[in-house]
């Protein structure tokens, strides 16, 4: 299975940034993580990260036919990004979203999501552990094939 | 790891109501895929389900000094229990929240969630799937200590 | 036909509590009204009222299979209840939602409901003749069957 | 018991307009409906369609001093008209509001009733058995005094 | 100096209905009491009032060319015709518009005012007198040009 | 091809009535200017002005069995008239809504709009070339067929 | 008759201060505008401005035993005292809110009036004829009795 | 005098749950300082928790014939139960609302209160003195009989 | 214990103004009302009423080194005055806010309450025994001392 | 006339995406499409899609010493872009906004529109005559001219 | 060039209230900090604090003969008064607002402000420096003459 | 002292675009007219400007090891962008944010900030002078150390 994993903006400071919420792992550390939790589980994952808006969605659309899943973490884009949900439902594969902190607990206006209802489902609150449940799931979808 | 798995109003409907949001699982055959899922990882399971909102908080507050973790899919009561939140915010454990559907593709009604700040984190849309997941981070929790 | 009358908190206290806006009549009195009304009409008729939503809920999931229609009057819960929307969704037969007074005459926080979309069809302002004419129509669609 | 009968914009075209929503019968079958269901009981009835507001408006002003009770449908006015609501409340006889549709289903923008307090109670969503719910109403009260 | 008055919807009704808010006097009471106040002031007046409130703009429309002031009190369409609103932009002359009672101390449906901006002053809250006030104005506008 | 041309409220005033926003066209000069524009293109056009919302809503009633397109302005009714939505939806021929002005440049009540979601599709902002603009889509409508 | 004439903040600037929208006329002129324009009609009137609040609140409860009536235009102040509307409403003789501008032409917080309940009446946007109407009611009121 | 006191959900875990915010004493030392401090005072108390809404209202039903005055914490009730609101208000004799904490320095959701309306008044922010100043207010209302 | 007795705008009208909302009892009622309840109970009371906001607040900041308490009602102010929000927070001591009535009965606009959130706790509905409560708990907590 | 035609994030899946809502046609075949509809009309076109809110912003830049017009369908960026709607402003030539579907009839966040107000009008609804009707628009007002 | 600095409520508290929001640093030393920061740079500076509305106001309409520029810190007022804004609108010189603290990361009802608009520019974060910083202002303005 | 100064999007048009609101000066100008100002003060400024959300984003990343401040003004992205605010939140640095007109003199979706709680202070409204304001209190700030 064919996997893309998408970071938003600021993601790639991850492990510096605001650590109180965010946590201490860079998402390198994420990505060693998840590649050695599910290694010889048949995954190919594609890692992407990117602060630009265009790009994610330029991601998403090269994906279509190249990947069997969306594994994203908008970050601010989620609040606010059309564009970004227009380009998931263009994706017919299954599409997960993430957030390393628990949104219901932050600011206001982390309250408001855009993106989510593009996705199948949103894992959040769980840092790191966040992907490894996405990956968790797309394992148990695969088996249950 | 003795876990507390509570279930709010109408969730004792599963399978029969409304299948193509809930998908067509019994609570009960939720309960057999966890249980199976996660034998001998040493997980002692309590699963209540109650369409009562008082019988949810009691079991919660009993829960205090009996379990270490609470996964709570709190169905209709997410939107509007200030009473829940208060319960679960007495709880010290890990608290996670599940939903069988993406909230963020239904109702209006359903985008508002006074509960999902008390947890730690939210895992919706996955059908049985949120449930799996739940359990999935507790496994890798205590793995992790 | 089976009809289950469902009546939510406070009316156990009608004849009492407010009679400038209530009426006069009892819950005892509408049911023997009705009861006298459609006498030998077909209907096997099952009155129940609960302050609890949790028991007007698990009414209704046991209704599912025993009775042909509801007529609920669900009182304070009306303004806020999600689960009580939910448990009526998975009703099958005619559903019917009823008040006694005119919900637009009174305080704001009335003005909001959240159950009547479950239902078929709202009767309001009538005093008893609310019940009167959600009986009559039960009735009148029965015969043109 | 003299009774008027308005019918606000375009419920002319019943029986054409949308009749996944409104039902197959045209306003004239309502009109036998009702004629045939209630022959014998006393009513003299007036029935009054009209796309105008202000031909609404009079013909509730003419009601006055001709008839007992005013059974309306305002269709479209219902959310917007506060001159019709101010009409009504001129009217000092029984007042019934009548919707074929349960509006508790549909846009958003039918929530909001201006014309609904101005009347004695709202009878919504059973198709043209609100037209014969509103009758009933209206004969009970008769043999009720 | 040509003054069109312009009366909306259920004012006709003036004097009979609900008078503890209007007041006891019709239109033609206040008209009489109006010609009466101000004959031999030079005003030739034209009284209309209509429940349409296209024959308002109609007339509205013609006055263009014919009088030198409107006085109107849109009653009902004061809180929401835009078409009135933009029929009154169009009428170069003095534009007053009046209401019987003190819309501030009413339902909060009345506080907001579409038409109002439209015109060059508001006089309300003094029954007839709020007339008498407009003409009083127009008649020092004479004098002191 | 039959097509209804219909203007809402305060349109016959179009050419003196604030130029500085709708242009010097007269609706009369806007007519001719189509009906030169698209002579021998097989149009028969109605064209009829109202500032009755009731005249607007019964000349779509009447189109249904006679035109298969229509042009509307609605003009201020575009703000408020969910009968005129109604009607419109109850045509099952071409619809398309036009505006002389942009009304995202004008006052914020401007920006609702409740007619404008039963049309095909919007134009707005060119003066007389957004009739010419709907026109234009006919004739390749019918080209295209 | 006594009246109080009260002028909220910044009224003393008046004639100076934005006369595009307040007219070039100072207080004083105003003052002496209405002097002259009632000499003889037995008004006894004492001319009140203040920047404060509490200056104008205390103004009023000394008004309670000294004056028959209030004329006051409470500028800035309008919008936000909840305090000058309760001394409003301990005042029992007549009272009335005049503005020199028409609010509804102006910016979107002028919208919102706070003590215009207070009042029997309100008239605005005459410029100095406000007071002057304001009198002219008092008068009226005068000989009526 | 006989006194219900009532306390909403998760009352019974005061003095454990956030105590930072509730502070330390448990609901039965409220109970014991309170008996304490009014013994001999002639009141004839009743202490009543639940978790549950329902029985929260039959107490308040059961007090009616039983009781002079309620003294109630509503807690997480407080600010959505309206059927809490329509069971107080069929209460005849005194009610007191009483909050441990100032609802006004916490979160958002707390400072909409749907129940205080039903009280006489609101005490909140003391501690267990809340409860105090109640119980002093009842007996100064004795005394001053 | 020296304590400082706050009061807003227009409380020197008690007694005379709206006594069916605020009671009978004159500001010097309660003033010797509360003297004589707690004489020789060791408080040094100054008693404060003003219509200025500003000199509440320089009353405020005057009693930072010379008073142990505030008790305020600030009337109109409460909805409104950040100042005086402001102005509380500054001072260390113990703060109460009282009301005579119970504002969630009221008007809309008293439900806002800017100050509250500055004080320690609020009592409101009391009518005087609001101030006599407020002093009560200073007593208690002198004496819990 | 040169004209610089924009297509905001995802116009570049046309045909592919969400066909039913977008249509069949590919970007590349509205391209052809207008080319050949418009070839020796003298029209200078160049056409541009991009996902990214930066570079369409840039191209506005150049363009305006470059080109005489802009088409532009913003798609997602609509709705949020500020930045796009500064960047319209600063081009002085004619500017149109296009939509391929009627947003009135989608989801509510497509309702609020940023850069509408930024163009001289806008067409939605057509599919690819949208874009055809904006090239005759701007083919009429070349021969206008 | 003569300046006047306001400083509206509880300024005069500065260096005791709350410092770590508003710094340690007195009114006092602020005002000698930028006296010797600009000494002998041709500043004429009236230092001016109250915590009355009118009596900034009033300082306001006497710095319009008086003063070139106003250098304001409303504080509460900010947030809530229209009179501010009015009397600031009136004078004609330079006007600047300044805050001590960023009031966008504070509470809510801080990020309204209402008197803002009236100034040339805001200022505000920099404890001191925001005074320093309009002081430089006026001096490169000046310089820049 | 090591400054970036970022600018967003349209600023690059600076001196041409809308010159009546945002001055004559290019950046360009603003750039050698702070330069000059404060040349031999020791700062080593970088200059960037990007219509590219994602360039300034990564811009404020690099910035984290390489600058002591950010002095950013985010034009049309401070009103919607989280993610601006989310990379500013890393920079822990000085950072203020700047404006060259009043934005509380302009459109109403300029008043919504959501990036300016991440800097430090906030200067608005003075031209290319709010920059230099910035740069003044940068070098008091190091003088001050």
């Amino acid at each position: 299975m064919n996997v893309l994993v998408l970071g938003g903006p600021n993601l790639n400071l991850l492990g510096t940034r605001e650590p109180e919420v965010y946590g201490k792992d860079t998402l390198k550390d994420i990505e060693l993580f998840i590649e050695k939790s599910f290694e010889k589980r048949g995954f190919v994952i594609e890692w992407f990260q990117s602060n630009s808006e265009s790009k994610l969605i330029e991601k998403i659309h090269e994906s279509i036919d190249k990947q069997d899943s969306i594994i994203i973490n908008p970050a601010g884009l989620t609040h606010t990004s059309v564009s970004l949900y227009d380009a998931l439902k263009a994706f017919q594969g299954t599409k997960l979203e993430v957030h390393l902190s628990n949104t219901y607990q932050r600011e206001d206006f982390r309250k408001q999501k855009v993106t989510s209802g593009a996705s199948d489902g949103v894992i959040e609150g769980f840092g790191k552990m966040s992907y490894f449940l996405a990956f968790q799931y797309l394992l148990e979808k695969i088996n249950g094939e």
